[in-house]
């Protein structure tokens, strides 16, 4: 299966992961753990109803791909889902959101143990998504580029009835050109940006990131989607970084070429897809803005957390149904969130108005 | 004479001279220097034409106040200007733009050497706008609160003909309270933000900042300028911390509850402003980036100078001239920029277009 990390995008692999920034250019590393769970466990990794646990911290792009495929998939019930503390400490991503600090089906305390649990004194980085085996504890793969392929591919058997086809193969060419572009100079762009120590590397992340947005909001001027009329994955992948673009990469990564706000298409192509039972309701600004203002010391010293940007704009209407297009195809879109899953009212744009 | 820092609003004092951040809360310091040059000369420093060189960083806001009034009121010839480096180090603001690094009328390579020359081993900050007496090498006054009154109402005798009045009596009760309220909110609040070391009190320092800024857009929603229907002191100083949110106080120092250009009356007041002559043309958006960026070293410690926000809007119309009123009063526009003064290109909106 040909998927972004292989045509020439720069290594995919270990996500949200860093604190800071060194003294090289930024560059995301590869995917230590890349086991696939499939239809036909033929990495010895099963797909199982209630076997696995998605742990996912709602700051990251990254692990925010696979809590909106589970839900927009109907995966709530097959695949359980462990939601860490946006703040990570040098002992990884911690579960104190759960009573006691421990995750309540994996027992741990550090999303680390499942990894050591995995492969004794792992020297890489601990990164999120992670899919945990629950019977060993072990870590199963934190390939994030891979983790949403195959919830949408290799978990049909378990997929809600009305699940939409989020990477169909007919499509697949055009999603993966899309998402090559979308990959390298937006993801993973924006933390390019973000993390670069020299003007130059900086200044060349901006250029690509700001073209890229240009192009991407032609393409979208007329069209609902980025990839025929129907939501993809490539859709998903372009949804956690405008969700995230005007409350951290704007001024955390200065990325501040324009808001997203100022961008007529792609401001209102986000508000469609965050109106969208799967996309907004996973969403979690408070995490967000907690997660990059105060681990990121490298590039944020003092650790103080902005006031803005007003994100109530999130809820208005944004007019993309009259470009037609069948957001689920020929399914239906997800059922409420599970209560438990529930984002808390501080985390909700409604919630999070500034100034007087 | 009554003047903002005489009611209540913070310490008035040295101005840009920060280059980080310490343990306590932002505190402006006072101004160490504050004999004033008058009319009568009863500091012992009369106004006369060639006598007094003002030292600058178009990067300051509280400097270019001074900068303005002076081209406001047509004291090109009378009072020099000398302009520093955008960069201060250690050894203070340095007049690098100048052949041999040296400011060609005070023969000096640090402002340092002027406050060096009035006191021994003072042990303050150097600070700009600084009003050096020619003949004898002296600072004569840091004061900036001070010394833009002080053109306006005792340099009389050497404004050009039809310069404007900026602080007629008739009006000056209400234009002190207006820039209390400026100075303690916006003018210093920005700082109060931007160099705050606790969440507390950044957010509060927010609240106050963005609480004001839409008082003001109420007040000049059908008001064209801030007191009566001309220019006054009022206007000069709060447009000098207007033209450098969106471009460094937005991101720089959080001030994100929106930008300047999203805020339709604040927007379209200081873009007319900009557009009259003695306004944007002494505004260097180069040297402003340069400056905050690079110097603050505690809350931008990469030193990476951001390639946005788009700043070619400063130059679309305002269409407040529909509001009425007289600029300059029963007085005329000042003239053209001097060309030694002319800021050069690097530094003006049109050539500071992001993206692609």
């Amino acid at each position: 299966m040909s998927h972004p990390s292989s045509d020439g995008a720069p290594a995919d692999g270990a996500a949200d992961g860093n604190t800071g920034y060194g003294s090289k250019p930024f560059k995301r590393s590869r995917s230590h753990f890349a086991d696939r769970i499939t239809a036909d466990g033929r990495d010895g990794w099963p797909v199982e109803a209630g076997r696995y646990r998605l742990v996912a911290s709602r700051a990251c792009p990254w692990a925010s791909r696979a809590v909106i495929s589970r839900r927009l998939l109907g995966l709530e019930d097959a695949l359980s889902l462990a939601v860490t503390d946006p703040i990570q400490d040098h002992r990884s991503w911690r579960f104190t959101l759960d009573p006691d600090g421990r995750d309540p089906v994996l027992g741990i305390r550090f999303l680390r143990e499942a990894y050591d649990a995995r492969e004794t004194d792992y020297p890489g980085g601990v990164s999120v998504p992670a899919v945990v085996d629950v019977p060993s504890g072990q870590l199963v793969t934190n390939d994030f580029q891979q983790i949403t392929l195959d919830l949408a591919t290799e978990w049909t058997a378990l997929h809600r009835p009305g699940a939409p086809e989020l990477y169909p193969e007919p499509l697949r060419e055009e999603i993966d050109v899309v998402m090559a572009g979308v990959y390298r100079d937006v993801n993973n762009g924006v933390y390019r940006a973000g993390f670069a120590t020299g003007q130059g590397e900086y200044e060349a992340a901006f250029r690509d990131l700001f073209r890229r947005l240009e192009l991407l909001s032609g393409r979208l001027a007329d069209q609902r989607y980025l990839v025929g009329d129907t939501i993809t994955e490539a859709d998903i992948r372009l949804f956690t970084t405008l969700v995230r673009f005007d409350a951290v990469y704007h001024g955390h990564f200065k990325c501040n070429g324009f808001k997203l706000t100022e961008d007529r298409v792609l401001w209102a192509y986000a508000r469609d897809l965050f109106q969208t039972p799967g996309f907004g309701d996973t969403v979690d600004f408070h995490h967000i803005k907690q997660h990059y203002y105060r681990v990121h010391a490298g590039i944020n010293p003092t650790g103080i957390v902005p006031v803005g940007p007003d994100l109530s704009g999130w809820l208005l209407p944004h007019h993309r149904e009259e470009l037609g297009g069948r957001p689920f195809g020929h399914g239906t879109p997800p059922g409420p969130v599970p209560a438990a899953e529930e984002v808390p009212p501080s985390g909700r744009p409604e919630h999070l108005l500034t100034g007087s």
